[in-house]
């Protein structure tokens, strides 16, 4: 609970957190994914509660940026091609004017780990792997794509109690 | 059963009813949704049998009209980018001269609530949010996009009698 | 396996048999399908051993006959918006001189009962709708999608020693 | 874990091996897949760490050898419309001067019961046909697209001590 009470700010890996993993290939080589509502939704109650929100991705489709626009992220905080995930949640965090450890991180794969051990509270999903698992905080009952992104957020803006819905500001934000 | 039977119309939510709420996203920002023949074939019944059908969602994807155009269901009871959903259900229940109590609604997530207290007949998917669970009458066995509509629908027009289906009529009229 | 022994041809729906009945549409209302690649196989060993195929759906899209197409099902035996399927089963055996009950025909859904009722040996899917259950010789162990389309090919051909892969033929056919 | 060791190349099947066999069809029956984050992070571990790897597949689309070429595989390893599978297995081989018992080959359908039985260590996932399982080395406790193909070249590097991930260099090659 104290963990959640400290957090500031939400950064995301995509793949695998956001997604089951599924990436739909064009015959380009553009990579499409399946985002879930619910953790849009998470999203969008977390930028109009005024929480900046990162993305930090090895992803480059611009259908990324173009998911995150529409919850409320700007361009300027969706990280693609990210190779060095550590240095660019710092970069959003000096934006920011926050602290490395007054951000809550969710990651599942190696790129994942230098994030989630410079962030304040690290969570994976239920089907990360075993190597990140084991510098996480909390790992969710929830698997990538299913849930963990909606609960996290959740559990920290309920603990802040910010995870309230209003209709009509919700109609005059989005 | 009573419930059942004095139901007059439907209307639903999209993302995780109709839909395991996953929103595939192009380029463009654009989302696309895989929603279930069954469900859709149910919604045809409805219509085929002169039932009203609402669909309210926060969705703005023209590809929601289209699918539902090929149900029988006319593009103004689509409502799309819908924010204050109590709002849009009680202009359909107007439009059409029903009472909101005579409608069921099936929705998961916290902009449901309001429509769903609303209504008649409040069901949402075994995989709605626990907020949205407290205030239905029903919770279906079944989650969102894997039969929750199609139950729901054919419950309510069994108790009625109309769930027939006639192969020469059904040629007639899609 | 006496019944297996008698057929001559395969019929099948397509949404809910081939599909797990997910359909993903465009904002043009298109509707696309996610096939699977053992079914694909097993039409394709069942048209390369000179098995009649007949796909009768109500589905209307161009994407069907093209994907059954690679399989070796010529155009003329696509039967596409399909609505009195057993007229369309007949027209199938006649072109191809067999009778109703020399076919196997798999569907899953109240349009399929007809030719269901027609034809020699009727399978449903593990997730048919109950009324369809109720009129098959068999209820598959595996859902729509998901080997039930894979398993009672093989079940026909095994029992009729036809079963046989020879890559170098399969190169010059396919 | 002798076997493990003694592996220089991977070589895979795509259908029901890289995905869980699904193939989503356009209206020119062109076919889309979806691949798994997971794996394609396993295949650029593999290429950055200088394993050949060859895709060997039935399969016609430019979106597959689109898929593999951002994981490092070059265009000359992927062999697209294969159709008799361990004369490419081989062509693979002789390319890279390497022994078709140095290889590593992970197949689920009958067409690759030939190359799985050529090359050294032979792989299928767990929902692979029967007549498969009965020629393999190893059936992975995962099905098609969801793990199969990470646990297999990680346990090889692994054993070779080559599982290591270094940001600065992935920034580089990637």
């Amino acid at each position: 609970m104290q963990d959640f009470k400290r957090i500031k700010a939400f950064a995301f890996d995509v793949d695998g957190v956001f997604t089951d993993g599924g990436v739909l290939c064009d015959t380009a080589g553009e990579l499409y994914r399946t985002f879930d509502a619910k953790d849009g939704f998470a999203i969008r109650m977390a930028t109009m509660h005024g929480y900046p929100v990162a993305i930090i991705t090895g992803g480059r489709s611009k259908s990324i940026t173009a998911r995150f626009s529409t919850c409320g992220v700007p361009e300027a905080d969706v990280y693609l091609k990210s190779r060095v995930k550590a240095d660019d949640l710092q970069d959003f965090c000096n934006r920011h004017g926050i602290g490395a450890d007054e951000v809550m991180f969710i990651g599942d794969d190696l790129p994942d780990i230098e994030p989630l051990e410079l962030c304040g509270l690290a969570i994976c999903p239920a089907d990360a792997v075993e190597e990140v698992k084991a510098v996480c905080d909390i790992v969710s009952p929830f698997p990538g794509g299913k849930g963990c992104i909606r609960k996290a957020v959740e559990d920290v803006m309920k603990a802040q109690d910010t995870w309230t819905f209003d209709s009509a500001r919700y109609k005059k934000l989005f």
